[in-house]
């Protein structure tokens, strides 16, 4: 017989007793006015690092696409379905957010996927495989770096994939057009889990670093 | 001159001195031995509606996946990339969860769009209107039912969009065969934003009902 | 008129007032009875990062060479001058140390020299390029890590050059022997200059982490 | 099993609980803005003689080598690997300092092998009995005179040493140059671990004096 997860369940109930209670309003005047959030974070589906928690955000205040490695692909106006350019036009255009942050973190199962040349298909339609593909010309060049260690090589990758996305963000038009005009802003940022450090993307270097105390 | 935005790292400060200060053990435990969630939800990347608040869930529990009215497309096992697709692959695979929750709510864009025939595209390229055409076939019979009411079509497509994706999921192979064996299990809910209300989807019927107190 | 530098006779006359006398027994019996440090630690001539500072040691504890860049150079017994290699024969042979650090540091000028193609030689002798050709074989790996920041590149040959050094370690017959023999240990170390942290290089993946506090 | 000393790690706690506390702001401007040392010490490696203690330094203020025996070699610009002379090369021409010290000190191991006829190598290599080779000219003529004590003859040839190394660094074309124009000072000083006392090279006489109070 099918149920509903109990740990959902209690989780919800908290919920309702708890955040909810206080916040209550705050929810009515979201569902009446709508969503006017400011930012637009691109993150990772891990399951240790949600924007909601790292930035304690409450209701109304972050859009939120969330897929395997927060990757961002290029601008392709095709005819295909596009998860994460469809949220991102969205938020752009509809919603008008002024911030885009792309959030990557570390032991990232995807990164190391796509660091594993020898990496076998989870399954016959291997869309792992192929949605880290998007990394491919990047991740050969960090593969190459045998001098460096396996740890070494991921936390490399993440970052590096961060830049990536935020250069293919800027392959879009209306995010390209409204950077320009000093409307929008791009950022980056990296998410250590074991220590809960947040480093911060220095937009003119692309260098990571923790934001001073 | 860029600037990482002053309320997220506000946020993020309170993060560091309340909750990971409570989990921080947790949060290296989690970095050391790897994520094992039982759970991928499917939700919106709607600001209203984060699955972590909603489920007061900690970290290591949710593995998730937020795209514009959380869908699920069908299993098309070609050489394009497929975020949502690769996130169940993954979380279903590698991450051997038990529970898939397709999670929709109350007064969503992405919906709203697809029951709108006459919309405009967002931008050129019109992702959200590609993207919401995955819906087309159940959204055509939601937009003749004149009879009812334009909110009432929108709770109505919602719902629909759930069992929809629920449909979908079965159409990947993975999901099928551990359904069958019964190592998974698949959900609908769908939340109230102005209510705070949770509707729970009735595996057998597609209703959806509230939890009892 | 050749004059000995003021700041140093201060700076002696306030040891002489202070940590002298708190530990002139403990001088005058290492001057009696000899030194018998258990350390040895290669470090860098930086002005930044002075192992006795860094670790708080007093006198008797750590045997100290510094040269540029922390660097240690293979094993070669030939009729040359070795600074380098005759400190460490001291003190693993004669002083019968039982660790052996090689620390480096962040912002190293001989590590950024290193990575410089088209460094112009600082003189004709050109000591530093030659000094620092010790790394070339993997320096170059890391210059061809392009998609990495400037930034980057310098922390991870930082790191690669501990290793590097470890390696060379390893070349000494002594060194190795006693090793084997578990009379000796080998460490790495990066001490960050701008936040003053540690980072400790794991033995078994060259990686480098902080301690847990 | 590989661990590094807790020795280490307790006093690097207390560093950064102490000193680093104090001076963070420092460290992170030198961080920023690089070294700018005005001092390059050339030190023995001796444990009981860091410069930085003896003369109560703090990050930035010495760019120190550190070697058996406080040595300079002379001038040699062949292809070989020379620590001391890269680093001199570095202090002088880029880091630009203004003052070199020589800073030698009593019951020098090194000193000690220099003076021994009969000393056995090390080790195979026999590095510390190469290196110490560079005194071989002036430790001979210690070596006969017989009519001095054991003690009498060492403490002789650890100042000797100090005014050959002096006299080596002007064979290095870019501190004769400088020292001639007036840009660079050359010091001499010799340690008593003993008593804790300095004692100061006249740069007429060569004579050790110790400073005035």
């Amino acid at each position: 017989m099918n149920r509903f997860p109990d740990r959902l369940l209690n989780g919800y109930r908290n919920f309702m007793s708890g955040r909810y209670v206080e916040q209550s309003a705050r929810y009515r005047a979201l569902a009446e006015t709508g969503q006017k959030p400011k930012t637009l974070v691109i993150a990772c589906c891990d399951s240790r690092a949600a924007p909601e928690t790292i930035f304690d955000s409450g209701p109304g205040e972050l859009f939120v696409v969330r897929n395997v490695a927060n990757l961002v692909p290029p601008y392709e106006p095709d005819g295909q379905f596009h998860a994460t350019s469809a949220a991102l036009e969205f938020a752009v255009q509809s919603l008008k957010v002024t911030d885009i942050l792309v959030m990557g973190h570390g032991r990232c199962g995807g990164i190391s996927a796509a660091l594993d040349p020898d990496a076998e298909p989870l399954s016959p339609g291997d869309f792992i495989g192929k949605w880290m593909g998007m990394l491919k010309p990047v991740a050969e060049q960090i593969q190459g770096a045998e001098i460096l260690t396996q740890a070494e090589r991921q936390r490399a990758l993440e970052r590096v994939s961060i830049r990536n996305s935020i250069t293919n963000l800027r392959t879009f038009p209306c995010v390209r057009i409204l950077e320009e005009k000093g409307r929008i802003q791009l950022h980056g940022a990296w998410f250590d889990i074991s220590r809960g450090e947040l480093w911060i993307m220095d937009a003119a270097t692309g260098d990571f670093k923790r934001p001073s105390e």
